[in-house]
């Protein structure tokens, strides 16, 4: 029997309407004569409104009993499509992610999955059960209930489709598919009909929330085929899956994009070994994550030492650094907010030497002066400034020939 | 070390001040060098709001999903008192009814108890942990997410306490205790220090909520003492044990009523063997509970057969009476409504003949017309007109001398 693993975001199961719309999208697989299982996450904001009632008991609140708290969001949204789908005359089970054998670590509002047990799930899908899985939780060897973090309901569709060697795991979102760029910005992005894993790791930051870039990973990792695609409008998405020839013809594939990054720039750092590891775990171990870094040494062991931040994180980094200037042995720091990051990214870029150089070409064409340039095999980044990033992307897009894609390419089935 | 197991219900948890308060209840237990295990039901209306979710989903919702969803409950109830109590300083865990260990049958929105493994409740126990446990809950032999159905939460509790052999259980409720009748319609109604189970079984009907039957037969069974209290007022309430000599003394202890009665007669009955279990079965099949029945035979072996139910099930059971008429092989039926039951409640009464006689004339005296009698070896009630009920009430709390009950009885510690 075909398996397909389904996961609906919270915003998918939103309300009795949209829940009662699901039921109907997973009816039509099911039609097609697939085994299916559906991951859901809880109701909207639901979950916001648990973690309100939990701030007003206790604002710093435990761990494990805000997992236990949490836990219940997708408990009750499963338990409402499946009676969806019941009253439509179908056979429905719901699980929760102990009853799914969804097994994690014993870490509690972060933990990753270990294993997954299919034993009860496969023995559902062989009495043609149609199988609703609460995304975004598991159980600990402890018999604890943990919660997966951040893309947790993603990850959890992710690891089903492995574990029960799924044909494809369909993530339905509010968005059609993954674009070449973000159609909010640009009118004339275009929908891909196909992107690989590194490719949509690096396209993430193009539209927040359409797939955690863990899940990418793990189906990376496992070779799961995905599908970005809407919930609201029955038409084919964006696959994901390994690199294919056909698509490296072209070679920029998206344009990625962020604003509200700042630069920050240690001066007078004298070279030692310790250094990058001192500077960069102090940062991490207070959540700030660090994008771009650049380091150079001059002839007299000097360090040149710059890097990106979120600019939410400005006032918390300068503070941290200034606490431990003596420490770290800078002279003073620059810090230069109001900047953005655009990024081009493809997989063909590796074979094709010139592609960063195109950029900074079509970028001072425009007159926008590059501030960082960080180069992966299939990225290169530039920081500008912020006032730019529009006109950068719209200049990167169309010269890029993205304006132009088709929208019927080949779809790899 | 010694353990007490306190049951805190929906209104006691229904806030977010509520819950702080319950969490000092439950500290201050503690602080007396007790092991506290806390039974919680779910927060107010919460059950009602999700049952309106599934109604609309689905008006006939499976009852396996249907404990999916309720469980929710109280699994956001114990969280959050657990965190409650995390804030004031004290150590507190919450466990679901799986993880509590509360096995159950195979049944779903009305399943038993079968067996409690208290190994991880024990273990928490001994390392100092006030145990929160949702109540209602359960697991069966296959995994599944079972309720108890109505008095769940109280059901829970007093399984518990004889699962830890605790030295008693604590049931907080919004009332201060048990009493003599319902004190909303006669003021003069005072507190009882201590009553029998089976009192207690008989004086159910006196608060509705008070305490539920089932938990009642369970804690006789088990010999579990209780306590009803108020989780608002800290005073001591009303202890539930086996007989003691003392209490004898009073032979009534309480007049318990119950309005929206009616009697229904069957004439023309031919007495044969199935009669009655086919009458009784026939009703009991669609819901509808029968509580006084008179059956007596004439010399010509026909049959005079009365019952009374409540009044919200009239229509219902003429209707389904007619549509057996012919199997039945009854010639008419007559229907009296608008009826009500008054009982006077007490283990004395066994040893004491002329009880009923007593409580027939004080109804005679006031000119009240008795409509059914029905007697147990604890309780004598009376089927009347409903406009004589308040008059009735008040004529026997006061004929059988509780307008003066002494509020400061023997308390058995």
């Amino acid at each position: 029997m075909r398996t397909i693993v389904q996961k609906f975001g919270g915003t998918s199961v939103g309300s009795i309407e949209r829940i009662q719309h699901v039921a109907n999208t997973v009816i039509r697989a099911y039609e097609e004569g697939m085994s299916i299982v559906t991951v859901v996450s809880a109701m909207g904001h639901h979950t916001d409104e648990l973690v309100d009632l939990a701030k007003q008991i206790n604002p710093d609140a435990n761990k494990r009993e805000m997992d236990m708290l949490l836990s219940t969001g997708e408990q009750v949204s499963i338990s409402l499509l499946a009676m969806a789908i019941q009253a439509k005359g179908y056979k429905a089970i719901s699980l929760t992610g102990w009853q799914a054998g969804v097994q994690t670590e014993s870490i509690h509002s972060n933990a990753r999955i270990n294993h997954i047990d299919t034993t009860r799930i496969q023995q559902f899908l062989n009495e043609d059960y149609i199988v609703i899985v609460a995304g975004f939780q598991g159980i600990s060897s402890e018999n604890e209930i943990t919660t997966l973090g951040r893309g947790g309901s993603d990850t959890t569709a992710v690891a089903l489709a492995a574990a029960l060697k799924a044909e494809r795991c369909d993530i339905y979102t509010d968005v059609t598919g993954v674009y070449t760029t973000d159609p909010r910005m640009v009118k004339a992005a275009s929908k891909l009909s196909y992107v690989s894993y590194d490719e949509m790791l690096e396209l993430a930051a193009l539209g927040a929330g359409v797939l955690h870039p863990r899940a990418v990973e793990f189906a990376k990792n496992y070779q799961i085929k995905l599908q970005v695609r809407s919930s609201q409008i029955d038409e084919i998405g964006t696959f994901i899956g390994e690199d294919i020839e056909m698509e490296q013809q072209t070679v920029v594939r998206g344009i990625a994009f962020e604003s509200d990054i700042t630069r920050m720039t240690l001066n007078g750092l004298f070279n030692r070994v310790d250094l990058l590891p001192s500077i960069f775990t102090l940062l991490a171990r207070e959540g700030i994550d660090v994008d771009i870094i650049i380091h150079s040494v001059t002839s007299d062991n000097l360090v040149n030492l710059s890097f990106s931040i979120n600019s939410v994180s400005m006032i918390h980094a300068i503070k941290l650094l200034e606490d431990n200037k003596e420490q770290l042995g800078y002279v003073s720091i620059d810090v230069e907010g109001e900047l953005a990051k655009v990024s081009i990214v493809g997989s063909g870029m590796v074979s094709n030497p010139g592609v960063a150089a195109k950029m900074f070409q079509y970028l001072g064409e425009q007159g926008i002066t590059i501030k960082m340039v960080s180069t992966s095999e299939i990225k290169v980044s530039t920081v500008i400034s912020k006032t730019d990033l529009e006109k950068a992307v719209h200049a990167l897009h169309s010269s890029f020939e993205l304006d132009s894609i088709s929208k019927l390419q080949v779809v790899e089935k």
